[in-house]
C-alpha cells in the first residue's frame, strides 16, 4: 500500500498561507518523504539527496543532484523536479525571484547552523527573508492516519515474524553479533527496507547498556538474552524489546523481569487520548520505584514511531503534552544493574479516544 | 592496532589557546572519535550519544547519557566522563563557569541551527560567549599519518577480499538485494564493524543512477553488472567500485570501459602533492569529454576517505585546494546513459610528495 500524499500537501500549504510564509524549504528527510513519497537516503545531514521547495501555492519542487534524478522523478508524481548543478544556493537564487517568493521559511531542527548562515546571506542580498521555523510538518506527522496505523501495524508483525524465526535458532555458544546479523538478514529476506535501528542483542551484564552494540561474546546457558530490534516497511517503523534466559530463570531474574512487566502495564494503562506524557512516564516508573530499582531505570519510558523509529511525543517526565487520538508510541520500561544485566521490554501502542491498543502480539518474555 | 588520540588533542589545545578559546564543544562524530577513541554511533543529529569538552589546556571531558557512561568509560581512556540526566544546555551551564570557561567554540557544521539558537540563550545568560567555528578538526583530520594509512590500506584490502569472495558466486538469476547483503554479510563475516555506506549493486540499465539502490531485479546473461561498496575497521573506511559484465561484454561496452578507465588512470597520474584538486578532475573529465561521454559524467572526481567515508578534499572542478602528502583520495570516474546502464571504477589513493600511491590490489574489471 502506498499512501498519496497529496492532502499532506494541501494541508501544509493552507499552514503556509495562514503564516504568510511564501514557502518552505524541506530539509528533514522524513518530512521530505511524507510530502513527497521520495525514499531516497541521505548520507548524513551534511549529503542530502534534496530537498523539497513547497510554494504556498501551486506546484512543489524536489532539487537534487543528477545522482538522484531519476530516482526523484519515478517516485515524487506531482513534483517538478529540479538539478543543482552547482549547489542548492545558486539554484534558488535563481528560482525564488522568478517564483514570487519574498518569504521562504527554512527547518530550524534540520540545517546546520553553518548552512543556514550561508543561505541566509544568499538570499538576503536578492531580497529575500529566510525565516527559521520548526515543527511544521512534525506537528502534522505526530498523528497518524488509520492508512498509517495499518501499516505500522503491518511493520510491527513483520518485525515479531522476523524475531521469532531467528529465536527459534538460539542456543548457547552463538555471539551477540551472530544473532543480530541473522536478525537484520532475515528482515530482508522478508522484504523490510532496513533495520530501523543498529540491532541490539545483549548477554547477561552487557545488557546493563540500554544501547549495547552485539560484540563477539558467546552465550552462556543461564544468561540473560536481550533483543532490540527493528525494521522498515514501506517507510514506517517497528521497535520492539524483548528479555529472556537462555535456560531456566533464577528467582532474582524473575523477580524483576514482574517488575519490569508491571511496569509496562502500568504505562500502558495509564495511555489515554489527554493525558499527559509526563503522567504515563510516571506511572510506570512509579512501579520500578516502589520495588526499589527506581535509580536503575535512566531513560524515558518511550517515545512516539512513525516514519521515524524516535519522533513525538516523548513519554517522558518532563513532557507535559497531552496525548491525542492516533499517536503511536513505545512503552519500553527497563532496569539496568551494571555487573548483572539489564531487562527492558518494549511494546507499540496506539493512543484511542478511550485508552491504548497494543500492536505487538508476541509474547515472549512476557509470560512470568 | 588501536592509534593513541593524545597527541591530536594537544595539537588541538595549542590551537584553541591560539584562536584565544577557552573551550571547544565537538558535536560531529568522526570528530569526537579522532579526538577521544569513542566509538558510539549517533542516531542521526537530533540524537548524540555524546559531545566533547575540550578546555584549551587541562582534562578534556566526554558529556553523554545513562545509555553509553559505560562505553564511554570504557573508551575514552583520560576523558572525564560527565552525565547530563537533564541534557547537555543545564549541565554546560553548571560546568562552564568553574571551569572559568568565557568562550565556548562549537561547531559550526555540526549543530543544528536552533540547537546552536537554544545553547547561545542559555550560555550568553550566564555570560559565556558562544562562538562558532568551522573545520578546527576537520583541517587535522584531512592529512592522514602513516599509522593511519596503515589502517586504510587493511580496509581497502579487506574490502577486496569481500569482494572476491561474493564475486565468484554471482550467476545469473541473482537479485540486486541478494548480492548485497552477501556483501554485507561477509563485510560482517571478515570483522568490519559496518558497510561504510548502503551498499550499491545495480544491474543494467539501473547502472544509470549513480546512487542506485539494490531492488529485487534479477541478473541477465550480458548484463552490466555495478558494484559500489566499503567497510569500516577499526574505525577507517574503504569505498570501491567495480564494473563487469554477466558474460562477454559487447564492443560498445567494452569501448566504454576503456574510456573510464583511461580517465581513471589520467586523474591518478595527475595527483601529487601541491597540484590543485581541479587540476585532478579536470586531467580525467577531459578523457570522458574528448571520447564525447562529457555530459554523462555529471559527478566529481572523488573525494577524502579516512574515519568519515565521504571527508575533504573534494576532487572537483570547483575546488582550487591543493593536495597534500598524506591525503587520501578515491579516483572515481563515470559514464551513465539512462536506458543503457553506467560504468564507475573506483579506488582509493594516498597522495604522496611525488605521485599517487593506489591503494588497490583488486584488478577485477580493469583488464580490458
Amino acid at each position: 500500500m502506498k499512501i498519496d500524499p497529496s492532502p499532506r500537501l494541501s494541508a501544509l500549504q493552507k499552514r503556509l498561507r495562514r503564516k504568510k510564509y511564501d514557502a518552505l524549504l524541506v530539509t528533514e528527510p522524513y518530512n521530505r518523504r511524507y510530502l513527497s513519497g521520495y525514499t531516497a537516503a541521505d548520507h548524513g545531514i551534511g549529503e542530502t539527496a534534496g530537498v523539497l521547495l513547497i510554494p504556498a501555492t501551486g506546484m512543489p519542487c524536489l532539487l537534487t543532484d543528477s545522482r538522484f534524478v531519476l530516482q526523484a522523478e519515478e517516485e515524487a508524481a506531482g513534483f517538478d523536479v529540479v538539478l543543482y548543478p552547482r549547489g542548492l544556493a545558486p539554484l534558488l537564487k535563481k528560482m525564488l525571484p522568478r517564483l514570487g517568493i519574498e518569504t521562504l521559511a527554512f527547518e530550524s531542527e534540520y540545517m546546520l547552523h553553518a548552512t543556514a548562515g550561508r543561505l541566509a546571506k544568499v538570499l538576503g542580498d536578492c531580497g529575500v527573508d529566510f525565516v527559521a521555523t520548526t515543527g511544521l510538518i512534525e506537528r502534522m506527522r505526530v498523528v497518524k492516519s488509520e492508512d498509517e496505523i495499518a501499516l505500522l501495524k503491518k511493520s510491527v508483525l513483520r518485525n515479531e515474524q522476523v524475531f521469532n524465526l531467528v529465536y527459534n535458532t538460539i542456543e548457547p555458544g552463538m555471539s551477540e553479533r551472530e544473532i543480530a546479523l541473522a536478525l537484520e538478514l532475515t528482515m530482508h529476506e522478508l522484504g523490510a527496507e532496513r533495520p530501523s535501528f543498529e540491532t541490539i542483542v545483549a548477554f547477561g551484564d552487557n545488557g546493563a547498556k540500554p544501547h549495547a552494540v552485539p560484540g563477539d561474546r558467546l552465550l552462556v546457558p543461564g544468561e540473560i538474552v536481550l533483543i532490540d530490534m527493528g525494521l522498515v516497511l514501506d517507510g514506517y517503523c517497528s521497535d520492539m524489546t524483548r528479555t529472556f534466559v537462555a535456560g531456566k530463570p533464577d528467582s532474582t531474574y524473575r523477580e524483576r523481569l514482574r517488575v519490569v512487566r508491571r511496569a509496562q502495564l502500568a504505562g500502558i494503562h495509564a495511555i489515554c487520548a489527554g493525558v499527559s506524557c509526563r503522567d504515563v512516564d510516571l506511572a510506570a516508573r512509579q512501579v520500578i520505584d516502589d520495588a526499589g530499582y527506581g535509580k536503575y531505570f535512566g531513560h524515558a519510558l518511550g517515545h512516539g514511531v512513525g516514519l521515524a523509529v524516535h519522533e513525538d511525543p516523548r513519554l517522558s517526565s518532563r513532557s507535559r503534552k497531552k496525548l491525542q487520538p492516533g499517536m503511536v508510541v513505545t512503552v519500553e520500561p527497563g532496569i539496568y544493574l551494571p555487573g548483572w544485566g539489564g531487562i527492558r521490554l518494549e511494546n507499540m501502542v496506539v493512543v484511542r479516544k478511550d485508552g491504548a491498543e497494543v500492536l505487538n502480539e508476541d509474547t515472549t518474555g512476557l509470560n512470568l
